[in-house]
């Protein structure tokens, strides 16, 4: 759900137990700012690659239904909407869900414990696609995960847009820990900063590897000015059914 | 196989069909000087991260028997050889397999394409692991990943070694491509620069995806110096039997 988050510097926090509640505050102090940024496309990264890219890598699986995690105040459901794809969205801020029903379509206000614990709050029906876009935000997203991987048809994918680990390791270096999103390079004045969760490319993969799922696609999307990657794209499908270390 | 490629520089060369050859008679050319930098330790990534990265990830795994492809002068195969593993080199340079037989050990002279159409040229046994220590170095190496999958154990792994891509990628920027080694960085003379291809993470993916394995793991040694990324290790294993598109 975040918009760039490249510039986050370190915050030298710790004790992870509290950065949850912290992220979801966030999202409701700056939801009017952050409805406005992503309707008015003032962020720059979103614009000329990565809104595109995530959309295109959904469309190319031609899914029927996707549930779009973190959808805050709608955009990708609207977009996906229009390429004929029955899109729900779930979002954790009451704010954000409620600027996303005034556009259109069908949103549920859950929060991610809820729909860990309850997936069935979003419905019963199984999804062809699962979207994370840019809202894996917390250290332990694996409980998560492994729920969403359920919600899957057979043929299912989840679809995790995220920072590019290289670009976005900032000041703190290639480690995985806590960063600080300010939203300083938003033209919006944000009320709060959001704690977030940085990961290298290997933990991501052990995180959905832990989550019961495999990768199958990587994108890269490029900043069409610098070749710098702009973010990273991972489709991933459940496991195989077979265990192979015992077959 | 190769030492330090992250200096080397674009080399604007097309047509991959002879490159193959030419990757094939450097190794010829440069055998003795490459000889004299690994044994000498005189290559810095590989000193102070990556030999130890690699050795670590096979033994994690408990093999008790390790191919090496692109051994080049063995010191792999000794030093898992050291840790109880029992390891076999293959190496498509004669004169890099006369070095690796003169310190000891199991090799066999076989090029990549006899490996691809004969992989009983090494024997017939499977092995719990496959490693090739920065030794993928053409374009297309998807038909000899998916044979040296046909010749694991079960529960078996290929274990690739290569640059980091986000660090390697060079002033040619980050798209796949061929570059070139001029072993620079190397104390030694080298007569010959090798081509070599460049591959993103994502056409990475991508071929192993082709060549029928899953990522299990990602490992990505540090600089302890600078915190950078020094190399990229894939453990991969054989993509489960059941194909879930169908189930």
């Amino acid at each position: 759900m975040s918009g760039d988050l490249r510039d986050a510097s370190s915050a030298g926090v710790t004790g992870p137990s509290s950065r949850s509640d912290e992220i979801a505050r966030s999202w409701d102090a700056n939801a009017g700012a952050w409805t406005r940024a992503v309707r008015e496309r003032s962020i720059e990264s979103r614009r000329i690659a990565t809104d595109a890219a995530i959309v295109e890598t959904v469309v190319a699986r031609a899914p029927r239904r996707v549930l779009d995690v973190g959808c805050g105040e709608g955009w990708l459901c609207r977009a996906l909407g229009a390429e004929g794809i029955d899109t729900v969205g779930v979002d954790g801020s009451a704010a954000l869900v409620e600027a996303a029903r005034d556009a259109g379509g069908e949103f549920h206000h859950v929060s991610y414990d809820e729909l860990t614990t309850s997936p069935a709050s979003v419905g019963l029906s199984r999804f062809d696609a699962v979207t994370c876009n840019f809202s894996l935000l917390a250290d332990d997203v694996v409980p998560l995960l492994r729920v969403l991987a359920t919600m899957l048809q057979e043929d299912g994918a989840v679809i995790i847009q995220t920072v590019h680990p290289w670009i976005a390791r900032g000041e703190a270096g290639y480690v995985d820990g806590w960063r600080t999103e300010t939203f300083a390079t938003c033209a919006e004045h944000f009320a709060e900063p959001m704690p977030w969760y940085f990961r290298t490319l290997a933990s991501w993969v052990e995180t959905l590897l832990r989550a019961g799922l495999t990768i199958e696609r990587i994108v890269e999307p490029l900043n069409p000015t610098t070749g710098e990657p702009l973010s990273l794209i991972i489709v991933a499908a459940r496991a195989g059914e077979t265990d192979r270390s015992t077959s």
